[in-house]
């Protein structure tokens, strides 16, 4: 399956929670993340997840697509993201 | 069709990047909108964004799902979005 995941956390957390996500995922933008990923692996990134983040204070959203046959992505400025992925 | 826009512009930028996403798009997190737009609104953001960015500094990412049928949308942690939206 295809995720987007987005983090909004505290910046103590920053650096940890993006980590984390990068075993995973391509970092795309700022707080973005996306990427192709396994059923198992999406459970294990969301257990790393929930132990790591603040339930009072972050927020992280995971959009699933499953697959990107329907979707598309398009980049309107500065492409930031450090790695190639075509969706 | 559904999409989720993400940006990431300088701050002095936000807030005009932000109010014009929100004339088209619901709040979700952040720097996250998503929701169902006309192919016409779409052009008419892309056309407002493209205007107010600096493409040099800025960047904006538009997923365009087309429809919502295949995919699902989860939190872990806070729910920061002002409006419901059913993905």
């Amino acid at each position: 399956m295809f995720i987007i995941l987005v983090y909004d956390v505290n910046v103590k957390r920053v650096s940890k929670v993006l980590k984390t996500c990068r075993k995973y995922l391509h970092w795309v933008q700022n707080s973005v993340l996306e990427g192709e990923i396994s059923e198992a692996n999406l459970k294990k990134l969301r257990m790393e997840l929930n132990r790591l983040i603040d339930k009072e204070e972050d927020s992280v959203i995971i959009y699933n697509l499953r697959t990107t046959k329907y979707s598309t992505r398009e980049i309107l400025g500065l492409k930031k993201g450090g790695e190639e992925q075509i969706i």
